[in-house]
């Protein structure tokens, strides 16, 4: 599994206040705590307390505060171009790697991203949303994908690049949508040879829940029998984390040993 | 789901010295334990200690022993037809009813024991075993649940008693067969119209692992999510019970409340 560590936005009130004081000290923490507890790649996402005019200039600043720390991919997380357009300019100075979060299917919004992706050899996570909102079904979902794969493949963005996310809504909102998610995981991965990466936002799914950790976990291991190949969530939460190594050896995608939970860690604190 | 509680063998200490010394107090207190925690059957093994010229006599006692304290479903487990037809007998008396633990597809067992399921309107738990053994790929698992299917019509045992159980090997033996079971459990589901039940022995598969607990529920959850919905386990264990009622609430069998946990709970000691 590929993880993509959520924990550095501004949102989270921690970081929000950091990044309005341009307090470097616990963005770095953050990033190195996810990092050794497993994260693959870190987003990065402004909030929403910065106003918009300053936006660009924040997304500046948190990247390269983050780049002082590590050389990991990181998520550009924001639904704006040029803001997009800065941070993965800023993530990608001296050779390091990003990944758009996110683009949707609507014609607009997905022709300017994915050339983004291209010219910054980015990867890009491509949601199951389009003119029409969030698609309610495994067919509408599918055929937002395909979209979002024929649009690569005119920009020249390798497949591999590709992350499709059929977007998880919280349970308690809309509890078919789980097993709808599970049914488009398998089927996103048939959509192209080599199959796009499969990937999704997973705390959004125990919003407003009580027994977020537990929700999380239990859908994260279906969702990787289904064939989801990478999450977007929190790494320092190590029951999830057991969960998915766990996972992992069931599905024969890494080799048992008495002790593959700390063979796992260990493994990450050596990247 | 429908769980099937495995505290009830002889391969337990506790419950060896009692069937042994005919002590019913642990054998009765283990019965009650398992239903107040979510069990809907019982499994009875009387175990390997008991002289096999006494294994009948000692089935008896303990489906007695275990009927003075509940009129659930008793899933007698024992290969040999004369202590099945022992059990079975005391489990059926007075309106119980019992399941057949286990018959393999080899077709002089599986006629004896489909005989024995229909005389007793029993269910019968059939194994993906024939005379090469346990059947290591989906397509011979397949093969011998076609096998079973077809002995229960010609013996007229109603689909809905026949649980067919894939086989879980150990982790540590063949890291390749959950994957497998994985693909032969969405693929039973397809065998007949209405579908048979599907049920694993689960904690077979972590014999000998580090982390069974982990192991167990991990992989109970990935089941549930290709279409188990038996499983014979220990309802004792309480992650475990939590995963499983977090995944028939992910599966959207079950409706979502914040106090799920307790609800299903609360639930099962009202039964």
């Amino acid at each position: 599994m590929y993880v993509i560590g959520e924990r550095i936005n501004g949102m989270f009130k921690n970081i929000g206040n950091a990044i309005l004081a341009k307090d470097k000290a616990p963005v770095q923490e953050m990033a190195e705590k996810q990092l050794s507890a497993g994260a693959d790649a870190l987003d990065i996402n402004v909030g929403t307390r910065v106003p918009k005019s300053e936006r660009i200039a924040a997304m500046e600043w948190l990247v390269d505060v983050v780049r002082e720390v590590t050389k990991a991919p990181l998520s550009i997380d924001n639904p704006g171009p040029s803001t997009m357009r800065a941070g993965l300019a800023r993530a990608c100075v001296g050779g390091g790697t990003a990944i758009i979060n996110s683009t949707t299917g609507r014609a607009d919004k997905l022709d300017v991203f994915m050339k983004l992706a291209h010219e910054f050899d980015a990867g890009i996570v491509g949601l199951s949303i389009d003119e029409n909102g969030v698609a309610p079904s495994a067919d509408e979902k599918l055929e937002i994908g395909m979209r979002i794969i024929a649009s690569a493949m005119e920009n020249d963005v390798p497949i591999e690049n590709v992350f499709l996310d059929p977007i998880i809504l919280p349970l308690n909102v809309d509890q078919a949508a789980p097993g709808i998610v599970l049914e488009t995981i398998t089927q996103f991965k048939m959509l192209s040879d080599p199959a796009p990466h499969v990937v999704i936002g997973l705390s959004n799914l125990s919003q407003g829940a009580s027994e977020r950790p537990l929700i999380n976990r239990t859908f994260l291991v279906m969702a990787m029998a289904a064939g989801l190949d990478t999450s977007i969530h929190d790494p320092l939460d190590d029951e999830l984390t057991n969960a998915m190594v766990t996972a992992e050896l069931l599905l024969n995608k890494t080799i048992y040993s008495n002790s593959y939970l700390s063979a796992y860690r260990k493994s990450k604190q050596m990247e």
